[in-house]
């Protein structure tokens, strides 16, 4: 049995690939197939961070336990912790590999735990008590490069762990943007956020008013005149937190657009 | 951060020890940690293998999925092979992942989709419809080398896949003597297999009554006098055909036999 192999560089400079790809995506199949085509037809090295929200929602419904998100968080309790655990780290995961294999695609499966990949702190109680939620503290670069240096393809779930032997439920967002950055030291790293729009719009109703290309000053302009609001706001800090933290560029849009320059979609830089 | 490193040796003879630990064991929560204090304190390289068919089964009770067994094997349709992914991939090969890396063992999940490390075919049906139940037919022993020789250790759970993007429900017993026979290209390796007895007794009702040392002509003397019967049976079946593939040796016993030969266990031999 063979393992595709890269040839290993080693160089710095050389690109990687960080990819998010958002719930309303993974959680249609027909969707989730195209996307995993998409994704597989990226030159490697690169890397998978998905979520799986909705579908960890459902299975708490019919487990009967109660679902509470508050700002769009879900209060992660012993029982929830265990419920993500089950629907990210399992079902979710599990089905993106087996799926990226069978396209020839050599995907291992991570949680932050493993490997030590990804440590995280719970989060202190201040005004909301979100129960099990990691905050990142660190990102064992080390060892995920090592990793993409004989041809695998790291897939992370929307998991952390302590260092203690706890699990967190952390934001799949900022992980795709911690890990980005973490990997910077090694490649010129891009990272994509795909999701079921084709970028930032300025008419939230036509999808092709899609801003090409927003930098610092840009994005002022965009603040300044109300463009940006609602979900895109935090997904566009961490966009610029990641640029700032040495990731070279940033993409916007639907899966169609990786690796394509053709496709609409929004291209941030600092 | 930094991650714990052996020093590559690439010696062929050099140990591994393959652990298999029971479904009696991993399902009660103290009997789970002291297990993992006797692994981790094991020398690396290691290879652990779980399965966790009891809570497979309390899940699908819950989500009232038919639980269906034929002389012991789980008849696996696709909701039940969904649920066993979420038990096995998740809750617990990520719960035993996490409690690895409290104790300063770099810990790695695997399934046999991660790093295409297993690869079964879907099990021909014949008298049984057996479902999405895999028949090992590859492993990826060199991936799994090379992650052992930077100092991982790699947990596998019960679940392959058939390369096509399926999911296969895999007897961990098997997975555990496929990887030890695949490892003995590399290393010198040691087979052990941890349940709830001290080994192979001449008395099931007496502890003290393990046998110690079993090799060829003894297992023959042991089947000729009706000693080996019911689910020791197909396990030690297993551990000969480890044996004939090229392992050095099996262990039989409770898991504080790890690394200790002052406990009581059984070693079989060729």
């Amino acid at each position: 049995m063979s393992t595709k192999q890269i040839s290993p560089s080693g160089d710095r400079g050389a690109g990687l690939h960080v990819v998010k790809v958002g719930g309303n995506i993974i959680e249609k199949e027909e969707d989730l197939q195209a996307f995993l085509d998409a994704f597989s037809a990226l030159p490697e090295p690169k890397i998978l961070v998905h979520g799986g929200g909705k579908l960890a929602t459902q299975l708490a419904e019919r487990l009967e336990i109660p679902v509470q998100m508050i700002n769009g968080r879900r209060i992660t309790d012993a029982e929830t912790v265990e419920v993500i655990t089950m629907v990210y780290g399992g079902k979710v995961n599990k089905s993106i590999v087996a799926g990226l294999q069978a396209r020839d695609c050599n995907a291992i499966g991570f949680s932050g735990a493993d490997g030590n990949t990804i440590l995280s702190v719970k989060r202190p109680v201040k005004e909301v008590d979100f129960g099990f939620v990691g905050d990142v503290v660190g990102v064992n670069a080390k060892l995920i490069h090592e990793l993409t240096q004989i041809g695998i393809t790291p897939v992370f779930c929307a998991i952390t762990h302590d260092g203690k032997g706890q699990l967190l439920n952390t934001n799949a967002d900022t992980i795709a943007c911690e890990l980005a950055i973490g990997l910077s030291e090694y490649y010129e790293v891009t990272l994509n956020y795909c999701f079921e729009k084709a970028g930032v719009l300025l008419d939230i109703q036509d999808e092709n008013s899609v801003v090409k290309e927003i930098d610092t000053k840009k994005y002022a302009d965009l603040l300044k005149d109300g463009i940006i609001a609602d979900g895109m706001l935090p997904k566009l800090e961490n966009c610029f937190y990641a640029l700032k933290g040495g990731v070279h560029k940033v993409q916007l849009g639907k899966p169609e657009m990786l690796g394509k320059k053709d496709v609409n979609h929004t291209t941030l830089t600092l």
